[in-house]
């Protein structure tokens, strides 16, 4: 029991990629945004990367940003199938490839009855082009209603429906692979949830507007918190993390970059230094999840659920008298 | 609804220091300790301070360490009674200066009916001399057996029973205050349970050696991690963390200092730049708590409860099939 590190010759290297995005305009079209999307593929297979993680939200402008009155608007940033005509062309460079990816777009489904649910969804496929999984996002930030005050909206809490789909754990890529999206990873129940059903990399894709209009004062630690968050989740849970930004200044709104990879450590292992389309790669040893899986944060051994009541029965706080 | 910031005018500042201690021997006597506690809390009384953090077991050398076979040797490191005549001075010094302190030590408890119970104990005691509360530590770290192969124990799961109080909350000193101790600072659980409880400044101590056996590859990360935990928990609950080290080498381990108070944005505002004994200050507005809990982090509205079941539900890891 001295040894704590992988057992000699054991490994389970993954070069993964992330695949930050610049700015999408809104009068971009989805070809000419799925043929960035298929470039960055094909730089991060040169690379050796057989996962890619691309954006939230990847195939279209961050159009929670405004007030949309009219639905066929609203529609147009959707996708009511996957893969579609126009995003066929990175499934098909996917497979012939032989590379995976993880995408994030706007999902709309049509249920039986007709009735539309719209969710920010993210999907998982492997090299041979199957759907490993789909994710629906849990916490959607922002407001429900039109607040004109701010300088830009954040509508999520309008224009998607909460996930409805819990949270995932998949055997693929040689290990268990989880996902969450953008606003998740500011809330450990995200990262716990996945550390317990034994998630050994995290997916995630993020559109971070670096202004808050609520709490202005803080905008220069948006970088800070971004890394924080999912530094802190990594290492709880002994996980690598892969976390991919869009950035730039996107139709005058300005998006945080500094997609990152994150070891079981903590620590970042790699990082994008634009806020423009980039290719990142590591090679991420899924063994390596041990260290600290069986050491410090071992759950059976360390956790104390009768202690943590509160964090399933109540939502909100709830101060002493 | 645009203005963010506390509301003009309405502050509440608290102005707290984290008293750290340099090394203790095993064989200083707990007159000589206590009157190193007396002499940091005049110094940081002098410095405007009303609150005083101690370490974790402040009182004694960290004994965990030691593989103690007499009961008796054992029982020279717990406090049956608290205050008892060797800590009096600690609490008279406090009355008179009108400061109140957070302090740690092995507490020793005979019920009724004889049975001995030994805790990892933490006090909180107001500028009046009136204890607000006790926190026994619910997440003990180490092993229970000997273990000869390592440089040194980490014997707690051998020498405490688990905290059997829960996680508090306490108003006092102008707001809401919760305890912690060392180990529970690394499990998100402990700052989530005590922001659901309202927390809005965290005390906590700890004794950290840099050596970690089983993991001797992640040593030089000792630091990055206390930080990397406490600066999420605060950031993610919007809490001010007051957190104060036992450094130093001592009887031959060297402990982290680093001792630390972090704003609710998760940002550092004042570090211990020695391992010995040593005064850190900062004047925290607790009403800053809500540029945090009011906004980003409104639990009621973005807490989904509804998914965090497994954090309640089991304790170890389940992966997928």
């Amino acid at each position: 029991m001295i040894a704590s590190a992988p057992t000699p010759g054991v490994r389970r290297p993954l070069t993964v990629a992330a695949a930050q995005l610049g700015p999408i305009a809104r009068t971009d079209s989805r070809a000419a945004t799925v043929a960035r999307l298929v470039a960055l593929l094909r730089e991060a297979a040169g690379r050796g990367a057989t996962l890619v993680v691309f954006p939230e939200l990847a195939l279209t402008t961050f159009f929670p940003r405004w007030y949309i009155e009219d639905p066929a608007d609203l529609d147009a940033f959707f996708e009511a199938e996957m893969p579609g005509p126009e995003t066929r062309p990175l499934f098909d460079a996917a497979s012939d490839l032989g590379v995976g990816f993880y995408l994030g777009y706007a999902e709309l489904v049509t249920a039986p009855d007709g009735a539309r649910h719209r969710f920010n969804t993210a999907i998982l496929v492997d090299p041979s082009g199957r759907l490993v999984g789909t994710y629906r996002k849990i916490h959607l930030p922002g407001h429900v209603e039109h607040e004109p005050w701010r300088a830009f909206q954040h509508l999520e809490k309008r224009y998607f429906e909460p996930g409805n789909l819990g949270f995932g754990a998949w055997r693929a890529f040689g290990g268990v692979m989880g996902m969450a999206l953008c606003n998740d990873r500011r809330w450990p129940e995200t990262f716990r949830v996945l550390g317990l059903k034994g998630v050994e990399m995290a997916l995630l894709g993020y559109n971070t507007p670096i202004h808050y209009p609520p709490v202005p004062e803080h905008d220069h630690l948006q970088g800070f918190h971004n890394h924080l968050c999912m530094q802190a989740g990594a290492y709880q849970n002994g996980m690598w993390v892969v976390a991919t930004a869009k950035a730039g200044r996107e139709e005058g709104c300005d998006l945080l970059g500094q997609s990152c990879i994150i070891a079981p450590t903590g620590e970042i292992v790699a990082m994008a230094s634009t806020v423009a389309d980039e290719v990142i790669t590591a090679t991420c040893d899924l063994e390596r999840t041990r260290e600290i899986k069986d050491h410090i944060f071992k759950f059976d051994l360390h956790r104390q659920i009768a202690e943590y009541g509160p964090i399933t029965a109540q939502r909100g706080a709830v101060p002493p008298d």
